[in-house]
Formats: C-alpha cells, structure tokens, sequence
C-alpha cells in the first residue's frame, strides 16, 4: 500500500505544476484488489479516478464515495439511471455515445469526458466524427465536459515519431472544440516530458509497479511480493526428467523442489524455460513445464534447510518482479498483474499514508 | 452443465468395466466454477473428486456432502483437524507426508490415498522412498489405503515410449505394496486404452471441452461459450495503425470493432495477431495487441447490421472453442480455461440430467 501510494506521489511530483494526477483503477486495479488500492490512492489524494466499464465504476462508488469517477468504455443507452444515481461519468467515445449521453444529460448536467482518437483506432472519436461534432457544434450542447481525452499508441517509446504527431493531433483537436481540460497520457506519457502532460494525467501501470520506460531502469517502486511453499523436494538422478512431456532432464544428478503455484495462479505456462524463483537469496531456474498447480525448481546446491518442505519460494518481489517475469514469460508486467489468480492469499501491507 | 455431464459419462462408457470415473475439479474447476461444476457432475453419477489444495477441498466439502475428496497436495503437518472435519483424503506424496498423517490416521482411521512417482517427478515418492517404504512396512500401518496413483508425463502423445514405461513401473510398485484401487490416468490417458484404466481415472481437462487427443479429432463436447459486446465501429483509411505500438497497419480501407474483451480477462496477448472471432457466421482476424480490456477486429466485409455497437462477437464457440483459441496463443487449452477472468458474466446452461 505505501508502495503504491509513493508510486502515485512520485508520478504527480513529476508532472507540471496545475496539472491533475488521477488513477487508473480498472481491472480490479490491474488484479491488485480495487477496495484496498482505490483506498489508498484516495488517501494519498487522488481525486480522480478511471475504470474500464459500468459495473466496475458501481463497485468503486461503493468504496470511494466522493471521488469522481470516469468510465473509459463510455456510455450504453438504458444505462443511464445507473450513471445517475452512481455520479459516474463516461469517456464519451464516439457520434452515438455523445448522442446517448446528451439525452440523458439534458436532464441532470452531468459531467462527462469526450475522447478524442488521434491513432490508436480502439475507442475515441476517428477523425470523421470529430469533423462532424466541430461542424455540427449543437450535438454537444447540453453536455458537460470535464474532460477531453487522447490516448497514446507507443508511448513506452521514446524515439517512435508517433507520439508526436498523436500530440500535434490532439492539440489541434483541442483548438476545435469547446475549451475543457485535456488529457493525453498515461503511465509511459507521463515520461516524454511536460509537453506530454496538458491538464490532466492518467497512470496506471506505473503505480503498481510495471516498468513505464521499457528497456531502461525502472523509476517505480515493486509494488508485489508473490511467494509460494514448497510441497516436496526429491534427489534426482543423472537423465532424470521432470515434468509434462518429460520437457527437462537432468545434467546431473540433484534436488528437485515442487512448489505450489502454476498457471492456474497466473504463473504463466510461456514462463518455462526461461524464469527463476528466488530462495535463500539466491536465483534457482524453474525448471519442467509450468502446469496448473505446480512449478518445478532446481535446487541442487541449496542448503537443505533452505530448500525443505514448508519453506516459502519468492517468486515475484523486488529483484525479480513483475517486469522481469514479463519478460521471461514473454509477455508485458501489466498481463502478469491482472492474471494473478484468486487461489492467492492476499496480505495489504504497509500504510499508505507512511 | 450438460455438455459437462455428458463428457463425464461419455468417459465413464469407455473406461473397462469396473473402473470408477472420478473427476477431477481443482482450480475452481478448471476455471469454470467449483459450485455448479461439481454438482452436476455429482448429479451424473461421480462420486470422487480431487481437487489441489485444502483450501479447495474445504470449499468443495460444503458443496457436496456425502462425495469423497482427494487432496492432491497431500497432508501437511497441523492441518489434521481439518482434515477430519470435512472428511478429506490426502493424496500421500512421499515419506514425509505418509509419517505425518499416520500419526493422524491411527486415532481417526480416515482413508488416505497413496502417489507413486514414476517419471513426473513433480509430486508422489520418488524410487528411493518406495524402496524404504516397502523395506519398513510399518511405516504404513494404521494407514488405510484407498487408492495407490501415479501420473502419466506423455499420456498426450501415444508415441512416447515413456507411457509404457509409466505403465510397467507403476504395475511394479503395485505389487509391492499393499493392495489397493490403483489409479494412473487423467484425461489423455484413458485413450491410451483399457490397459492403462486400471481400477480408477480422474479426468479432469476432457470434461470441460479440452482435446485429450493431441493433433486428432476432439472426443468432447465443447463446454464453453464466450461473447463480448461490440463498442465501438470505425471507418479506418488504407496504411492506418491500429493499436500499441501501431503494430497492424490496414493494407486497405476497412472498418474496425473494439470489443469490450482483453487479456485482463484471459483473452490472452499472445492471441495477437493469430486469433480470430465469430460475427455473423464469419471469422475475423483479431488485429493489432490486444490490450487489458479491448481487441479490435477487422469486421471489413461484415454487413454493418451484425457488425455494430452493442453486438455479441464470439470469441469461444462450438467451431473456434478452447482448443482452437489455445493454438492460436500459443498455450493449451488448460490455461485457457483458468485464464478465464472475473469481469466475465457466468451463466450456466443446460440441465446436468438431460
């Protein structure tokens, strides 16, 4: 919890003075648990909030009862009671959502963002419909903007020309529409520097500890800590193998430590052959294929009373975390986060206020 | 719910008479959900059923009262009360695990399954441990064997030598050890024929629609249906970019959904760029990264009256189900099924007793 909220402090000392640091929660916060990092983030004092869909901005009402809260899907006809009586506001995303939410916001003024798509072809209005809304300027009336929104396509790049020109789009969509605060970047924008950073920034990742500047030394704090027990350890033989498909076999004779953990825990299946767990300070290779329960270590040259029944393997903390396992499953830090499994303890540790 | 019972029973129809068919319900059943899974397959005639860890067993204990529960992990020291309250058998896993429980044992009498490793070596005595334990047989007395078990490493690929070697080793054990039910095969083992059924199988992946038989024909019923809503459409321009890293580039004019699916909810990031979905009775290619809450789909050619916001897209179905999906991401259908996310909104169909 500290960690997060010293991620999220970090993150809005770096940015421009005057502009606003929200969060992004969505995903059970990126698989972290929304109650107790939404909690934090608020104590810390974030003010402003971002979810992926309806039914997550209901469950973060129910936690954080005055903050704002924006739903990054938008808005779907017959749900306008639910954004009512919640006070959540879309991320109006497209002609029809503006049109949907204008119906309904003609009633109660309220707030909503507009987001505007300056090359990511995912939500957000194309280039066409944002024509359309700055030459028919009345399908807006009645609508209140809190917001205007871009997102970046290959912000964890810095040399990649796109996200200039997605900033050179974006600044002159903004000069189009009526004056609101404006918001384009994320987690790895908050990076490119100020002239990334406008009104309002939105970091995710980040604050839970995945690297925002891929290939490059990680300015965030691990926020993770994963451990499992070892159910049993055997003596191996020479040739001996391990696991399905008999995928690893033995140089040589050593120890072999089952622990429990697997796929089905979001111990990725792609980690094997390539991932380590760490235990009594030092990296041990996972070795067999990961399966749905069970991962194999090679504990050969491990004191015994290390590697024994019982003894917890670390197999995500600060030396080895969410971004190296990544990486060696292949795949980015925020996968890892949002497939731990729920077979997991969870323990929230640390105050976030220290 | 009845594809389920129907896959329990087709495998208990093929297995030698005799042979129980268990079923095997771990990791929240596959995934699926340990509650509704469990009880149909209670109600279709199963009356054993192994799951990982106590804590499941204890969950699975409250759901169905009167079936017998393994626990694979086995039994550790201090967890005896629990044990005996819900009426669990520990899969006994080597000396140590034997030791603890038969001072348990020999006040409660409760049964007790046994693991012999023949090839895993992941969990079950090694050699060297079924060696002393047959050289010092009261290291088992007190102890009620229910069953003596072992696990295929190869069971998927019926040419692998290593299952008749399983086989023969695991049939030396048994004549060394007190007589029990013996138990070798999970789901792809049972195709390996009659000769590999002995007194009991626990499938576990074949009753949820995952393909026991590598590279042939799928023997099971799918069990899973996905959809996702559409929630956006654009018009997208010939050389536009699509998504993280600008990683699709349209090679001509076409239009893009975004769906409300991404791998926060096991739709996996390595499905990018093979997977596809169904709309209208067509495949489309998903393009570009998928991202924690969103793909895009190239829907160019799909009539815009299927193709539009608040449409269903299917993404696992009879024609592209676990199997298909876990080819085209790179994994097996397994992980597939416990990548599953919570965002998902489950609802069971069919009646287990039709």
């Amino acid at each position: 919890m500290a960690a997060i909220a010293a991620n999220w402090r970090r993150l809005r000392d770096r940015v421009k003075p005057g502009t606003e640091t929200a969060a992004v929660v969505k995903a059970d916060a990126y698989g972290l648990g929304m109650g107790p990092v939404a909690s934090a983030l608020c104590a810390a004092g974030c003010g402003l909030f971002f979810v992926a869909n309806l039914d997550e901005g209901l469950a973060l009402r129910r936690i954080l009862p005055d903050a704002r809260i924006a739903i990054l899907n938008g808005f779907a006809l017959g749900t306008g009671r639910e954004f009512a009586r919640a006070r959540l506001m879309p991320v109006l995303n497209d002609l029809g959502q503006i049109e949907a939410w204008r119906a309904k916001a003609m009633e109660t003024r309220a707030p909503a963002l507009l987001h505007i798509d300056t090359g990511m072809s995912r939500l957000g209005l194309p280039p066409r419909e944002l024509d359309r809304l700055v030459e028919s300027p009345d399908l807006l009336s009645g609508v209140e903007l809190a917001a205007i929104l871009s997102h970046l396509a290959c912000a964890d790049d810095r040399a990649s020309p796109k996200n200039r020109l997605q900033r050179r789009d974006f600044r002159m969509a903004l000069k189009r529409l009526p004056h609101a605060a404006a918001g384009l970047s994320a987690s790895s924008g908050i990076f490119l520097g100020r002239s990334y950073h406008f009104d309002l920034v939105r970091p995710g990742a980040a604050l839970y500890g995945v690297n925002p500047l891929v290939g490059r030394a990680n300015p965030m704090i691990q926020v993770v800590n994963l451990k499992a027990k070892i159910l049993q350890v055997r003596e191996i033989d020479r040739g001996g193998t391990v696991g399905y498909g008999a995928a690893h076999r033995m140089a040589r004779a050593g120890r072999v430590a089952t622990v429990g953990v697997g796929y089905a825990d979001g111990w990725f299946r792609s980690a094997s052959p390539r991932a380590s767990a760490g235990i009594a300070g030092r990296r041990v290779p996972v070795i067999g294929r990961v399966s749905m329960d069970l991962v194999t270590i090679d504990v050969t040259g491990i004191d015994p009373a290390h590697a024994r029944v019982g003894a917890y393997v670390d197999l995500l903390d600060g030396a080895y975390g969410v971004n190296e396992f990544a990486r060696d499953s292949g795949t980015i830090g925020y996968e890892v986060l949002t497939a731990l499994g729920p077979r997991h303890h969870r323990i929230y540790r640390g105050d976030a206020d220290s």
